[in-house]
């Protein structure tokens, strides 16, 4: 599945504080050298930038600024880390289930499993608040490099630059957020070539109105996952609410009942996680050597330590649902692109892209420079992930006690500014912490295990970092006592605690708050390790080597994704793979002819409700579709729409020759995977029941 | 699960290399430092040196020379890494199921699935042989320090020394075992303190008679694995053949009527495979701080690949089934032995074992010998694992290519003399080599993509030894462009390859015959450095500390187990652990209660012959039993009998307080876990109507 999401996968609660660092760490991308654009459907493009020569002479389509207007503006970011869009005048958003199911799972019990048994609210009063859900609807870019620059001299260090970089861009979303009352953004494009002020319109009053059964939703399971032909039906709806009302949303896209067709062009609007096509081949190889079998080792660990708890109990598996798939996710993701930077193929081709650009350019530092910071860095690349990244703490528990400590060291004292706790971001951090989501002492603990061995495991538990945390206990015992012990599991606890001064919290008995503030000063030299060694002179690098390409491609080439909205082109095609024609579609008659095949045994089996329905279904109808646009991680749940601006389809994937897009694209056999969006009306009509719903996006 | 297999996990092709191999790199253990053996019921005690004044002591039982020639000609060792033992003069031998599942795997089709059908032969012209299964039986055991020692020199090298040691011990396993006709194995005690000359009866042909459904035999999967309380009925039966005839087998065990009971004394017959109790703690930090991370992680790369493979489909899942088994036991066991070790508790109690016996002898070079060696070989080990033991080779395929092409070298050139191919080696090695097994290319390409990319992660692609075996490709198609065009998946293949020549074999068309010849000299190189690095001055010091110990300890603590016949003793016993009394024994009437519970939910689901029989069952009859007796992997299938010499349960685990065994004994809570005799009487009876069966066994 398609979705961006960290390796530690759990809880929303993290997201806010992770995707900030994580995002530094692994996003530090950008500009490294890439001769023009190919003639494929490469690019994720920008709102101000659209490829409109590009679209006029693959496809012969002009589009209007009033169908860009009202496509940006119909487009919805999942905070989570996924895509959606509008597609009723009442504030109804499309996204996929498994952006959705981290929700359903928490308004889920041990009584009524809506992962596995599906929801629809029959009437609107029957639409269930999803805890800690934010969306984002983007109104406005601007630019805004030189004010992120200003100020800045010569002869500064690099952790100087950086340092009045940071602060400009806190006072510039400061003051634009106090003026417009929107969430304000400084986005980093090309790593430091351009900075734009991204302003959103933001909703926390999300409610779920359906969700077929994940025997639907992700049919084929795992084994599926990353893989085509498909059949599956991986979408969900919520509706937006506004001063307790449904959302007033004029801009909406409207369904194509014909859904698309071979060959069709289709554009992808929605918000790709991160790329990493201009990063400098010094950078590439260290993903390829260090960060990605780190990742893959520490997604193996909790896949494994979920999957065994999973198995002791069917509400076990229940309570877990969701980590492991989160976790099996990345772990594939990851799988995908480590292979194909083992092929010697593509790295030749990125090591032919980056000599192309030095070959034009006299002042060879800047990827020096890059290659030195992360030799440079590398000692500590292990602890920094560890401890500020908090990757040996994968429970929100841990997560929450941080930001009840880094909260109150903000609000006492200057020193401590951590850009994730600026004022803008202060109520969308609250919004998930103070969510009222279940969480469970036993799957906390295993998690926390898992983690806690990981770190004994990469630095050894006599290593300083390790006994820190340990404390000479072994994991097991370690997380056994954090999360006894632990009163963060309640809301109202967390309000209050949130609310004490670093004195009262140095007092307060919560081993979890005291493991927070037993890390934390060593987690922040790390940090500073991070930001001085290696993200201030790779930023500052990477925004000459940016200067440079500019001087020859202008802007041509779009920046790295950065989960910020873009648009993709490309055209519906099936394609050849070891001899076989892979189709452009599959149907919905293909989805009942594979449960047979596989006896309906999991992950190969229907619900009930499909069964049920056969006979009235449209088994003709496609359900999934493949074309050649350009995506990634963050695109599940774009919107796929035509020339006209009708919705076909609900990308929710790629294949697996789309699985080292983050380095390279092709146009060969690399394909998204969409949810053809009339078979979700089909479903919603002749299975489910939804005739409102239907009513309502036919309107 | 109690056994005794390498990470790796794979078919009995790969065992004769790998643990010759293998077991020098990870036991090459001994003599550390341990102050005379608590009161506890401690020890693997060798039948030359049987702890009779323990057991007269703490249990008032006198042992007789009959009674301990009677079991240790009564037990047998299965060659794939377990125990059993004679239950029936007509050669009739009993074992638990996962030692025979690999037999099983191998015997079972698509259309019938044996391991989870289960197996009974109606007659004994039904039995079904198992491909490449030896048995021993033990019948001699003899002191040969001194001729092992002969004619080492003062002045010798530690590689010198190591060199005449092992050609001595080529020359005394040869002479006797053509004197003797017997398998005849010179096994290192205390790690060069002692060697003893074992000779064994060796049994090849050995047909499968009953196994029951793995739903039984493994209830509660890999998530009862190392726990109790357990319901299972771990337990298979193989029937010894001689000249095409039952094996007449005078010694066997009876099985009591009544069982065992709770605090009875009772002893466990078996082969232990590996202990470190004796190790230093240089050599223990080593193990928690290098090598159980690397196995690990190695784990959990085989674990999630498999498991991916497996949810494809049930013919998928039926053929990795063995695969995922192993190494998840693997993976559990050894994540056991690392939390142990991550406590400060243990580390500090080996710290004090060790000082006390440094405390008392004036040459501390040893130790500092053996801390220097682990560090000086340290940079190849992940290499040495990787090529040499085969870890980046996870496939039958590759080990048989691999003993294809050093058994022309060893014929052609005596410089190549490997120890595993020793001229009384050869014949077992043919037998597993030449054994008809099923193998499934879709099985292999899985397992080596997941070994090449665990090669790639750690050494980095673009490494020499990486890039030796990649050779600039994927994991995933360099591992589909051996196994597509392998030719030895055919025993007959296999029988002919084996006879070419090194000039035929360079030319013979085969990738993976290819493979081995690319990787042999990088391979051997980094066994060399092993051994000089690492082994040689290891066993020197090893065997220097030995000296000091029995000078002041003689021989009455036993060695570190080495996968050759020992006795443990202990009493029948429950034990408290969170605040709950943990029976002595679980009933069949629990397993019903427990499976109830799960809702008869896989790996809680009992087979329907137990559903159907479950009116006629003795439900108040053990079905389990634990007790305090010293064991560890390699006891699986080992039988537990009473002071009468009746057999009155079959080891086939240990609880997780157990799991760290292999460094220290604890008595308070760590059990072994043992399936009760009569109640697999019980179900051959009740169950699978195997009443020949039963009379044989009651006769």
């Amino acid at each position: 599945m398609f979705i961006l999401r960290k390796p530690t996968g759990k809880a929303s609660q993290q997201t806010v504080n992770k995707r900030t660092f994580y995002s530094l760490i692994l996003s530090l991308s950008l500009a490294g050298a890439l001769p023009l654009l190919s003639s494929a459907d490469e690019g994720m493009y920008l709102f101000s930038n659209p490829p409109l020569r590009q679209v006029k002479e693959r496809y012969g389509i002009d589009l209007s600024q009033q169908w860009l207007d009202h496509a940006m503006h119909a487009a919805v970011r999942f905070n989570n880390g996924g895509s959606g869009g509008f597609i009723s005048p009442d504030g109804l958003v499309i996204t996929n289930h498994h952006i959705a199911d981290e929700f359903l799972a928490k308004l889920s019990t041990p009584d009524n499993d809506l992962i596995a048994n599906g929801f629809l609210a029959k009437d609107r009063s029957q639409e269930l608040k999803a805890p800690g859900l934010e969306l984002n609807c983007l109104q406005n870019i601007e630019d805004v490099t030189e004010l992120v620059n200003n100020g800045i001299a010569e002869g500064d260090s690099f952790a100087e630059a950086n340092k009045k970089r940071s602060a400009n861009i806190e006072k510039i979303e400061r003051e634009a957020s106090q003026k417009s009352g929107l969430r304000c953004d400084v986005v980093t494009l090309y790593q430091g070539g351009q900075y734009h002020l991204y302003k959103y319109k933001k909703y926390t009053d999300v409610r779920l109105v359906w969700a077929p059964e994940q025997d639907a939703a992700f049919f084929g399971g795992d084994a599926d996952n990353f893989e085509y032909p498909r059949t599956s039906l991986d979408a969900a709806m919520f509706r937006v609410y506004e001063n307790g009302k449904p959302l007033n949303s004029q801009n909406y896209f409207k369904i194509s009942p014909e859904g698309t067709s071979e060959n069709e062009a289709v554009f992808v609007i929605g918000h790709p996680g991160r790329t990493n096509r201009l990063e400098t081949l010094a950078q590439v190889e260290y993903t390829r050597d260090r960060i990605l079998p780190y990742r893959l080792a520490r997604c193996r660990t909790m896949e494994a330590a979920y999957l065994q708890f999973a198995e002791r109990s069917a509400e076990n598996a229940r309570r877990a649902n969701n980590n492991i798939r989160s976790v099996a996710n990345t772990r594939k993701a990851s799988t995908g692109m480590f292979q194909g930077l083992c092929s010697k193929e593509i790295m030749e081709r990125k090591a032919a892209q980056e000599k192309s650009l030095r070959d034009r350019v006299s002042d060879q530092t800047p990827w020096q420079t890059i290659a030195s910071a992360y030799q440079d860095f590398d000692t500590n690349y292990d602890a920094c992930m560890l401890l500020e990244n908090a990757d040996a703490f994968p429970s929100p528990l841990f997560s929450m006690a941080r930001h009840i400590v880094r909260l109150a060291q903000e609000r006492e004292d200057k020193k401590y500014h951590l850009k994730e706790y600026a004022p803008n971001k202060l109520e969308s951090l609250k919004l998930r912490l103070f969510a009222d989501s279940p969480m469970y002492a036993d799957v906390e603990k295993t998690a926390l295990n898992a983690g806690f061995s990981f770190l004994a495991e990469r630095l050894g538990p006599d290593s300083p970092d390790a006994a820190l945390v340990l404390q000479g206990k072994t994991p097991l015992d370690r997380a056994a006592e954090l999360v006894d012990n632990c009163t963060l599991f309640d809301p109202a606890v967390r309000r209050r605690v949130a609310e004490m001064s670093l004195a009262d919290l140095e007092k307060y008995q919560d081993p979890m708050i005291r493991l927070a503030l037993t890390v934390d000063a060593r987690s922040r030299e790390l940090r500073k390790v991070f930001e001085d060694q290696l993200s201030a002179p790779s930023t500052a690098a990477y925004a000459q080597i940016s200067r440079e390409r500019f001087a020859i491609e202008k802007d041509s080439v779009p920046p790295d994704a950065t989960f910020t909205l873009r648009m993709s082109y490309g055209k519906v095609k099936g394609y050849q793979n070891d001899g076989r024609e892979e189709p452009w579609r599959t149907t919905i008659g293909d989805m009942f002819t594979r449960a047979a095949e596989h006896k309906n045994i999991a992950p190969y089996n229907l619900p009930q409700s499909w069964q049920k329905a056969e006979n009235r279904l449209n088994k003709d109808l496609p359900i999934v579709f493949v074309a050649t646009s350009d995506t990634i991680g963050g695109n599940s749940g774009s919107p796929v729409i035509n020339k006209d601006g009708l919705m076909v389809g609900l990308n929710f994937d790629r294949n697996q020759f789309g699985m080292v897009r983050n380095f390279v694209y092709d146009e060969q056999k690399a394909r998204h995977i969409s949810v053809s969006a009339p078979a979700i009306v089909e479903a919603l009509e002749k299975i489910y029941g939804a005739d409102s719903l239907v009513k309502e996006i036919r309107r």
